[in-house]
């Protein structure tokens, strides 16, 4: 029956496309990951869908890219981010299901240079694959969003608010769900609240049983990775917490995205873990808390929303290995077999199934 | 008589300087754009020859760069745009006039900049000529506009205007010439402004007669070109009306002139035209008009001028052609040839006439 | 003696990590540094000796770097500025001290970065060495500095003070110690302060007497660039008042020390002087004062210094010599040697000390 195969040949591309955004290159941890997007939001989850379908159709038949980097969803994943991110931003319409079709074609396109870049870049200054992580995604939806305020049919939503930082403005640190709500301080509940939308937060997601769930899609793949999310969303809310952050930031996660990023990319699969490069992975994490800070700051003047950028502190981390006696990196070979399901990546074995 | 032949070989070459602002390496299009910008405005006129002049002396004595690279007007076109932004955007004075010299000269030092950096990438990364475009126009305009509110001997004219976004902020859609004046909607007169304006406003021109003048010039180079501008002008001001964009804005061309020189660059120029690299060309130029809107919300807190980056657009979109099956680009020597004049290209050949 | 010498040896690298401040590889040159600082400020002296000490050792035992590179002071460097810069903009705290610590561990990674970036940009387009300069600290401390207004236990110094930018604002130009305070105009002291504190604000030391101590500093090692160090801040100075900038900041040497570096690299290390390449260095310098209130400008509505980017117009400057003809470089080895205690560089010659 090749019309199965080539169906469930087509579902692995999409469904590895989604796992790819936390860089799981594995179908069943992208179900689940749509799984917890569906449990909190069905207009994220459709964007989503529509984001990944039309990134994805865009790399094969408009721009004809590479089978393989398809196959394992490296276009994909950008589409979903800028499909939810859009639709997070800006109320729903019409116009923005054109938008999140221009965007995620843009995407691919961004995608394939990212990955042109890349390659040179790796040929040039190291002997291994630097991957492009999101930049694809961050690029394509930084522009979208920017040009919101002068399209009259974009309506944002109310996540968007331009605001003029103020030297003296008084932070309020308390962990705290809403501004006068909820329990106050580091109770159970706060905490875990902290710990589990940081994962969620990677997809926009800001619901603690889509954390869980997300954590979960992540050890069906790996615990390595599945541990590092987990220290990682920890160590950046813990960042926050020690620097005098935004006591309801911390409790819905926005310390914890970029972090749990940084500790998938750094600590589960790009570096050998001995103590140097576990305290470097460290830094790193905490560092990207602060990274996450600076371009909230940045992006404040004009109320722009700092989600995307935890690509920034990966590169700067994952470049120095070339030159650092004291560390050693994974090849990516190996990063891949990290997937229990890695026999389904090649074409071939698609159809041997 | 030598004497002659020089003169006209240095008249050959200031004005293929100015038909490369649209890639139009022709001097009878770069007269056709000078008439263009004279019948608009003495200032602008003048203030481009000066920006012309400098960046070609200094690169030809100052800099000795290579002698091909100054004939086909590869430095002037920088100088112009950098003339006759800042006297659009700063009042007169002798202060500008030093200003312009400076910025000239700046310009063709980052013009040898952005050559070598371009030469570097397509020698790494792809085995064809990447062109820097107006990169270093947009890299010297910025930085000394951008130092206009620290001096006070430069004076900025009515269209530098600082403004805070606001995400509530209703935005008049309806196409006219200007707030409260003119006949409102989608009428032959409007449309028309927006059209040839969109054309104008590649060299900041905000006149009908001045637009028109540029499609003659830039068809009497090449007809692809002349209707790839047109097309251009067309979909950047038709992406804005469908978007709600201001419709002031429209009217005056500024949606339109990005997307004018995306179109000639990926329509006309640097891609072998079949259905699917059409369909890219025109997501392209799309796109390009919400680069142009997000661009001018970035810059909004200071009120600094979108005018320069419709590099960021055709860069992203020609990058990838390495990467695509679906995507034949021409190589620089055809696109070259599109130009009928292009036998006084070489010293040898200027000389022989 | 072996443990005398190790430990002349700790100090000679970090002494040439406070001289590279100034792109001085000379110990004797690096204490006078420290003690220009200390006699404006023990706290920023204190916070420039952590900054350095950390990078060192960050770069030695946590990262494994390359050994020639940390005993040229290639690492120090850039902690030192962080240290300093974090303790001018952020009040005194433990808060700050985990913070300069975090600053100068990163700033040593980032230093890495930029050096593998450079090697491979050396390679790919010039066939000589391209100095990061200080683009890690760069990097670096805006990221540290833009997050401070998100948390509550880092309390800015007055120095931070975000404005909205307004093309109408008057500019008083006269020169002059403080807004409606000491002698006004261009008298022999307001001169010397501009000149001596253009100096002094390359560490950011606002203080005439650590200025004068500092240019001695660097006719220690060598005269060309102490020349060029005056000359940078004169003619930096000069360019603001010509374009009327506000005369309390030249008074405090702000358009100068950015032109001091510019000065420094153009004239006094990287080029040999002709009459071209001075005029070319020249306009260089006087670039980069306008580059500075261009970065003012874009940063004013954060608030935030444009202390760091000198870096940027030296680079542009730098990179077209593989283009010029009329430009020759002196290559990185002869440079090295303009200072008298070169012969320390090495490790086997430190230890035949």
């Amino acid at each position: 029956m090749p019309k199965v195969k080539a169906a469930v040949g087509v579902i692995d591309t999409l469904l590895r496309g989604v796992g790819q955004v936390m860089l799981q290159n594995n179908p069943m941890t992208g179900l689940l990951f749509l799984v917890g997007i569906f449990l909190n939001s069905h207009e994220y989850g459709l964007t989503a869908l529509l984001g990944l379908v039309v990134a994805t159709l865009a790399a094969a038949y408009l721009l004809g890219a590479d089978q393989t980097l398809i196959r394992n969803g490296r276009f994909g994943f950008n589409g979903v981010l800028t499909g939810i991110t859009l639709s997070v931003f800006l109320q729903w319409d019409w116009h923005v299901a054109i938008y999140i079709i221009l965007g995620a074609i843009v995407s691919s396109i961004v995608a394939i240079v990212s990955t042109i870049v890349m390659m040179g870049l790796a040929k040039l200054l190291i002997d291994w694959d630097m991957a492009s992580l999101t930049a694809p995604f961050v690029l394509t939806a930084w522009l979208l969003l920017f040009a919101l305020y002068q399209f009259g049919q974009l309506h944002p939503t109310k996540l968007i608010h331009p605001m003029l930082v103020r030297p003296g403005a008084t932070i309020q640190t308390g962990l705290q769900e809403a501004a006068g709500g909820g329990a106050v301080g580091l109770t159970a509940v706060n905490l875990a609240n902290a710990l589990f939308r940081g994962v969620g937060e990677v997809f926009l997601q800001d619901n603690l049983s889509t954390g869980v769930v997300f954590v979960i899609a992540i050890l069906v793949n790996s615990r390595t990775c599945g541990a590092f999310a987990l220290l990682g969303s920890a160590l950046g809310g813990l960042t926050a917490l020690v620097l005098g952050g935004d006591g309801v930031a911390i409790y819905h996660g926005l310390y914890g995205f970029n972090a749990v990023l940084t500790g998938i990319a750094l600590g589960g699969l790009f570096l050998v873990l001995k103590w140097r490069s576990t305290i470097y992975a460290l830094i790193g994490v905490i560092f990207s808390a602060i990274v996450f800070a600076a371009i909230v700051v940045a992006l404040a003047p004009i109320g722009m929303p700092a989600h995307p950028p935890f690509v920034l502190t990966t590169w700067v981390f994952l470049l120095p290995m070339a030159g650092f006696r004291a560390l050693e990196r994974v090849s990516v070979a190996e990063c891949a077999s990290t997937s229990s399901l890695v026999r389904l990546r090649t074409p071939e074995l698609t159809r041997a199934e």
